[in-house]
């Protein structure tokens, strides 16, 4: 015997969802059963609109109800200097995180040759004709420390090299609350070739 | 800047549920926002129904779309043999570990007297009408083994003795995968007073 088909389609569905195996969903299935009807409502319609009320933004392709964003109408924000992610749940990490006051690009995603993806699949040319049509100053390349975003990174600093726009890239480092010894060899090394003066 | 409404909308709703904080909530809202179409609406309507489909057992008090619920209802189960367990969680996870063939009660909790939750809030009396009314053998007390549960285990065990019920309890010990060191030493003493002959 297995639970009542309703409780198991909702489990089934959970599932799918990244992170959650068959224990957290049963979990989170008999939490929802136990939860007032408001709260599970709420869940249920967040969810169905969600995906009908967003769209792209036209100018720095993040998630939005309306676009241009709320960054890219925003007067306040510089324009000079964007900072360009992978993807919207990053461009939302970097605003998480505060005390950035330019815009937005999303690329899309990496080059990843071996799922087919270069660079014609990501927004670069849309980087580009962003950089020449309004006056970018400086591109932050906020893709993530690994191959594939080093690869897209150098990619898009070779495309843009010479157009008298300055090109950095975030900083390697030890993660705050790390520990060394858990640590692989590369951050480490990374951590001491950029270390600073303490002031 | 925050992300848009309906995002912010989800990541509110899905944080709430137990075990999902910010940054999980923010990564099931994105995976959200680049699933299919119709994987998201089943996943809403999954919800949705839940509730609606779902009522207890008149019998054992398990969450189920049908009174009888289908343990109940199948007469290849024993019903000499009831698993008393805490919550319907707690059922499915006995029914996905297999091997149990008996019915099952579903107390609704434990006692817990600092939540002001006594014996008359808990399915005790009618554990006890169903003891009298169908011919139980033997009560399996699978409360769960801290000291609420213990203590539930022991006031049931006291209320059945005398019935010629044989009344028992599930077994303490080392769980399986486990790790001496890293197990507290509770359990590593009942572990050690539960001992059985290799055979």
């Amino acid at each position: 015997m297995r639970s009542a088909p309703p409780i198991e389609r909702l489990v089934s569905n959970l599932k799918r969802l990244p992170g959650i195996g068959e224990k957290s969903a049963t979990r989170l299935a008999f939490f929802l059963l136990g939860a007032n009807e408001t709260q599970v409502q709420e869940l249920s319609d967040a969810i169905a609109r969600v995906k009908k009320d967003i769209v792209l933004c036209e100018e720095c392709f993040d998630l939005t109800d309306h676009s241009p964003c709320a960054v890219c109408r925003d007067p306040a924000r510089e324009t000079g200097v964007v900072c360009v992610v992978e993807e919207p749940a990053d461009l939302a990490a970097v605003e998480r995180a505060g005390g950035f006051r330019g815009r937005y690009h999303v690329l899309g995603g990496t080059l990843s040759p071996i799922d087919g993806i270069g660079p014609e699949a990501l927004r670069i040319a849309e980087l580009e004709a962003r950089v020449e049509r309004c006056a970018v100053q400086e591109i932050i390349l906020a893709t993530n420390p690994n191959a594939e975003g080093d690869a897209t990174a150098h990619l898009i600093a070779d495309r843009l090299r010479g157009r008298g726009v300055r090109l950095t890239r975030i900083a390697y480092g030890m993660p705050l609350g790390g520990d060394l010894e858990y640590t692989d060899h590369v951050t480490i090394g990374r951590s001491l070739e950029n270390r600073r003066e303490i002031d």
